[in-house]
C-alpha cells in the first residue's frame, strides 16, 4: 500500500505531441515531476524550498508503461503514489487517467544530494 | 548476447539541460530513440520509410536508470543494441557513454502498429 | 485596441527550464500556443474541433522579447489578444505577467491550411 | 553584409515533430541556439568555457518567419550570421535550408550578463 497518494490535472498541449498524433513517449516523464511537484505543494512544500536549502532530488532510475495513446487537448489525471522512502531517496509510483482509464503506468526512484553531487539524507520536514 | 548494435553521437544541446545544469531526465529517452533511429540508418532503412508504409512503431515501455549527470555541450556516444526480435515488437538496449563512462542505460519495447492502432507483424525488410 | 482578451495561468515546469536556470526561452512560444488554446476554449469551441473539420492554424510569423526571467515553479499569467482578422489568418499579441511585471511579450500570425497544406478561409464559426 | 556565417547541419528528430506531422515552430529557436553554439567553436571558443567564465549569453529577443514545414528525418543546414556587435549584445540572422530552398528564417539578439544578471561587456576573446 501507497505511503501516500495525490492528484493533478494536466492538459495535453500541442507541443507535447508528436507526428502519429499523440503524446511523446518521453513528457510522461515530465507528466510524472509534475505529479511529484504538486503532491509535495499539497503538503505545504515546494521543490523550490528544498533548492533553496542546497539540496537536490536527481532521478536515478525512471520507467513507464504505455497502454493506450493521449492525444492534444486530453484532460489526464495523474495519480503519484509515494511508494517507498530511504535514509536518501523516495520511490514514486504513477498512474496517467483518462476517462477513468489507466493510460500509462510509471515508476521513479529520486535520490537527493547536494551541491557537490553528494547523496545526502532527506531533510526531516519532507519526511513528515 | 545482442542481435545487433550500433552507435551514434549526440551533442547536448542548452535546451536540453534543466535548472540543475544536467540534461533532464527525460531528454534520455529521446536519446534512445535517435539511437534507433540512426540504426535503422545506418541497415539501408529509415523510419520514415516505415511510417510511408502505413505501419508505426509506438513504445509501449521505457525505462531508464541514471549514473552520472550529462552536461551542456557534453558529446555522448549512444550505444543502441536489438535484444529481442517477436512478431510484431522489438525491444532495445541502450548505454549512454561520455569519455569511456556509462553515465545511463536503458530499454524500450516498440510494437508495430497501423494507422488504426491494430498490432501488426514487423515486416520482413525490417526484420532482415 | 485589441478585437478580444484571454487569461490562462501556467505554473513553469522543471522541465522547461534550462542550465541558467530560467525558463528556456523557447518555450515562451508553447506559452503563446497554450494562450491561443485556451482563449478559443473560453469562447466554447477548441483547436482539436477545428483540426476534425480538416483545417489547421499554422504558425507563420512568431517573435518575442524577454525583459526578466522567469523560474521553475514561478505562476505565469499569459495575457492573449486577438490583435488582426484576415480571410485567413490570425494576429495575436501576449503578454507574460509575474507579479503583475510584464517579463515577456510577443506577437505570432497563424494561417489556415488545409489537410494539402493549401490556404482556405477561416471558418465563421471561429470568426464569430 | 554579416560580419561573419556559419552553417551546420541538424537532422530533425521525432520528438521535435508535432501533430501535423512537422517541426513544432518552437523548436526553431532551439535550431537557431544550435546555430549560434556551433559558430562559436568553430572559432575554437564554446560557450561552456563562456559560462565558465562566470558570463552567460541571454536571449532578448527572438523571432522567425516560417515558409514551409520541415518534416522528421529531414536534414536541415542552418546558416547563422552575425549581424551586429554592441558593447554587451549581439545580433544573429538565421536561415533554415533544405534542398537548397530556405523553409525559415530569423533573428535573435543576445545579452551578456553576469551570475547576478548584470548587463556586462562582451570579452575581447569573444570579439576577435
Amino acid at each position: 500500500m501507497a505511503l501516500a497518494s495525490h492528484e493533478t490535472e494536466i492538459r495535453v498541449r500541442y507541443q507535447e505531441t508528436d507526428g502519429q498524433r499523440r503524446v511523446h513517449h518521453a513528457n510522461f516523464l515530465t507528466y510524472f515531476e509534475i505529479g511529484r511537484t504538486e503532491m509535495l505543494r499539497s503538503r505545504g512544500a515546494t521543490y523550490r524550498q528544498f533548492e533553496e536549502a542546497g539540496l537536490f532530488l536527481v532521478v536515478s532510475e525512471a520507467s513507464c508503461r504505455y497502454r493506450a495513446a493521449a492525444e492534444y487537448d486530453d484532460l489526464l489525471l495523474v495519480r503519484t503514489y509515494v511508494e517507498k522512502v530511504g535514509g536518501a531517496s523516495i520511490e514514486h509510483g504513477y498512474e496517467v487517467i483518462r476517462d477513468k482509464t489507466i493510460i500509462a503506468s510509471g515508476k521513479t526512484i529520486v535520490v537527493c544530494v547536494d551541491r557537490e553531487g553528494r547523496v545526502r539524507r532527506l531533510p526531516d520536514w519532507l519526511l513528515e
